[in-house]
């Protein structure tokens, strides 16, 4: 089977991948698989949710939008319908876990990361290219926590990437386009660690039942997709050794 | 390991279904999976959204909520909150995608079936509660348009429940309460069809990440308890063979 | 005349009512009015509103709504239209006040009750429904207040219980089911103590004026109604002597 | 006992009733009960609300709204607070059954008459100034109505005013300043007819129970307040006999 | 060229302005250009938005909306649309940045003037009319301030005043009425002290561009009408000579 | 005096324009104005606003928002504050009503063209750069509409771009970025055409009152600014002659 941009299925779509495109946030990188593009920030806030104050831990708290015209027909803006958009609420749930998965909220200490993901351009994988871009920005961010404060280490327990599968026509694909992802019997978004074990699966099969084997093909093609993407974080991020558990 | 009220690992709370608890609704349900309880309608309407209008297709819409003492803690209202509830709208999202598997929505016609999943009193479980619950409503408001309309058979593809699965202290439990539920490492959503096929799967981990080897676990835990709601489903609906393609 | 369900003018529905329905509520009920029914649940919160900050003085907050399918029709949630009901909020306000008078604010403290009145079911008189179970759990969550505080008694001034009156056809009929209330030219809400004295009064004529002997034949019968549901109330709190100025 | 401002126990305020007010409005008057001021205009519209198109028959809906400073203390508007006001949604819906009580719905045809009551200045009395005044409105946007459309007569039933009533330290009061309506034990607001039926009756003893002897005299006295307001619309309006059944 | 009413190019509406038409607020005024008329109050709030906390400066924050019925077809209500409306926010706004140029915030200390501007008829104007209007509200709040206070002096820098100007047939014309409004090429508010220093000009050509000439023609003639609206400003405040640097 | 950045007090920033940025909108165009960056995006839409419907007319409507941290500090966003922003209602109705005088309404028939300006940095003259890449994406969807539908001719009448220019130290500066525009006494933003003329003039003195003097020499600035960007956009959209009266 031949895939709509000549890709193999278990090849990702080009990458890039780019720090520090906001000369004020305190991390912030720019992403694109293909031709989705997000945009992604980290602020840091020096204080935390009411359930946290007091309790010496931090937290980190992700919202996700698009632009009107991010997508092929102009989608109208949250602020002018009135109301948050449920799609955007449910991703932007999934980036704040998957991210604090990531972090040593403990040794964060009492303060709130806010990750922004605006996506400038969608064609398929918004969500997991949001989480792979983000990561990178929340990592400047707690670098930059780390120096001002004179923390020992950087707060970082995993590093996490995400990428999305499906199954069309039968077949497994890695790194679904918006065509391919539309006319998708199964959706399959994968977010995982360095050392490959998962932070969140969520596998989708509105159009068709997925069996338990054919599920399991696609853990595997994510799995490889996501080293790929750990490869492109690290050398993005230029880590040293000393910063962290991170090995491959 | 010892369970909080003493079942085995793999043991589900005791359960009640009771069809036919509204008297107004084309479909409706009380389900209590242990001390959590949902009311389940489905409302027939003779119309679709916008963008199935003309297609000769039909479609299910869920919408889900608390009570404001559901649980233990008070929660405001989302209309006094002023704005829809994320955590709601996420699961009311996964609830009409599961129930939607489970219809043919070509032979429904240009109708919705509008579920709503009302949670008297919360004790963990409430999403799969809700989709093991509103599939009965949803066969009752199937037969309404069958029988009303002369339609040849029920239009119906799949039989369709749901329960959770966790790690708890690295132990794989089925069917979690409120207190399991929060000292859970992972926390596990699947929803499954009569034939073993899933519906969707959706695995986090934010306390933990999870091997794959752990997860596989949490699959074949859900898959045996899912069965027996299928069978609880059957007979409180009273299924004839003739209604489908519902065998376990 | 013969009223639709075959009761006499002036025969109330058959009556249920049950304690203790919610287990994490400080007080509960259950009450239906024939099919009218609806879930009260009193909570008690350890603050008061700001408007009586340092007075020493307590509060009574009520909240009322409907589930969608309690209505013949499926009707939109709130949070769905974005905006409080205006209807939800006249009746919530009225179950509110009729509370605040059967408590002694003084000798409450600084706590508030929260009121949350739900109907599963509508059949009219859900209002009238809502106050007098809402009585029922308001009485043990001060019961809980009591004795968790050690006051030296009962916060409660008075009993209070509600039922509607109209005129259909020119004749008074006592609690009116949803098609007599549909029909009425007069409607009238009565909220009554256990001495006989009101509360509140509200009485409607949209499709009618009424004369002031129908308006008093009209009190009277509510008198007699009410007179029922106190007793009800009664014997399902099982209220002791030192408990308060109950008296029938 | 002597009133704040003088007055016997049975006298109305000094009142203001002008016609014409708004040069756009097909129906407009401003009028005063003492301190309160109200404007109310009346706004025709061809076009009924859906649950009539088709019927016939026409409608008349109220909104009512108080500036920021009518009151001692500035009150946020509602579209600051991003919501509408409980109390404000209260009193509209009140207005409107009243005036549709007035109204001939059937001989109005498919139209539906706007009143807007806004209280330039409060000191109690604000929704028995608005009926009063409204009817003014009304009665104008009716007659233009009848005009431009060639009706054989004007659509009214009735003449509608309305005027409060309370108990303050166990006296009867007639039309209480907002003073008096903070300290009375029990405040009644009543709608009355040109032949001495009423419209509406909401009698509300938040502070104190009231006896079925002291709301008879309150009524009583309410009688006689509403005959002056009666009096003063009429020769405001210089109704003319062919214009309908209004007489005292 | 005739002007609709009559008018020379050169001149005003009729004007009236009257101070003190709330009986609560610390300023007010009811000004009226033409048919325009805008009640206009003044607020003294002894805080400050949280910016300027701690600052020693005080605030002045305006509010401005139309009555529904101000206009020749009624206009719904923000509250009844949910949303604040732009244009009117666009005004508040100019407003507020306008009175804020007329105060000495420094020394007016920690306290906030909230001004409300209520349109009651609108015939073009609206925003000129209440700056001007509100100008005088101001005054009196201001001394209300000085005389509780024991300020020195009255903290105010300036008098300011507001009119309109615009092109229509290619003619300037000054204070337009809505229907010259409607038809003018170019549209042009100006905000002037009482030295004919500028506070804000907005020039708008949307159906026509502008030569730098023409603006110069406008500005001419906005600056002879604001010097007949400061007469009447100081006449209507009877200002001292010690209350400022308010000369002609 | 010296400039934050070492401009001349007539200089402009470094300007970047880039068309086609988006491969999905009618015309699309990423401007920079130093640090200030703005994605512009032109969607066409085959009808117009309910008050245009048969009137042959067409629409240009904007909208403008910035990303959360578009600035030095985090800004909540609009839907998450749960209404518009009135700072960016006011801006978004600026490039409504500068771009319609650009086009030809009656010649671009029933269609409206929206407008999208999205901050992705702010850094002082975002409104400026949003009008004057707007144009570029505006002209593109002007050109995809006319080579679409055969139109004889573009639909443009005007060359739009805008600068804002500003008092600081008593000295006029052109295209201030932020810190001066913080600092500026008086601010002032032109929007202008190819021939000098005047699409819009906003000048507002806050802190300061300006005279007619400055204010000129303000706008002899704006009008040198201006022609710069004329000449880039020119360039930028390859203009040919046939293509309209766009000449320097």
């Amino acid at each position: 089977m031949n895939r709509i941009d000549g890709r193999s299925f278990d090849a990702l779509r080009p990458l890039e991948l780019e720090r520090g495109c906001n000369r004020y946030a305190e991390g912030s990188a720019r992403i694109a698989f293909g031709h989705t593009q997000v945009l992604c920030t980290a602020t840091v806030e020096d204080k935390v949710p009411p359930f946290l104050r007091g309790s010496g831990k931090g937290w980190v708290s992700a919202e996700y939008a698009m632009l009107p015209r991010a997508t092929h027909q102009r989608t109208p803006r949250d602020s002018t319908r009135g109301r948050p958009n449920a799609r955007g609420q449910e991703i932007q749930r999934l980036i704040g876990r998957s991210l604090r998965a990531a972090v040593d909220l403990e040794a964060l200490g009492e303060r709130t990361v806010w990750i922004d993901c605006d996506v400038i351009q969608a064609d398929g994988g918004t969500r997991t290219a949001s989480i792979t871009g983000a990561f990178v920005a929340l990592v400047d961010a707690l670098r930059w926590i780390r120096d001002r404060n004179g923390l020992p280490s950087l707060p970082l327990r995993h590093q996490v990437a995400a990428v999305s599968v499906g199954l069309l026509g039968g077949c497994p694909l890695l790194d679904l386009c918006y065509e391919e992802d539309s006319g998708a019997e199964v959706d399959c978004n994968v977010v995982m660690a360095e050392d490959g074990r998962f932070v969140e699966i969520q596998g989708t099969g509105e159009d068709a039942l997925f069996s338990r084997a054919s599920f399991d093909a696609l853990l595997d093609l994510a799995r490889q997709g996501i080293a790929a993407l750990h490869r492109l974080q690290r050398s993005t991020l230029d880590l040293s050794p000393e910063e962290g558990i991170l090995g491959g």
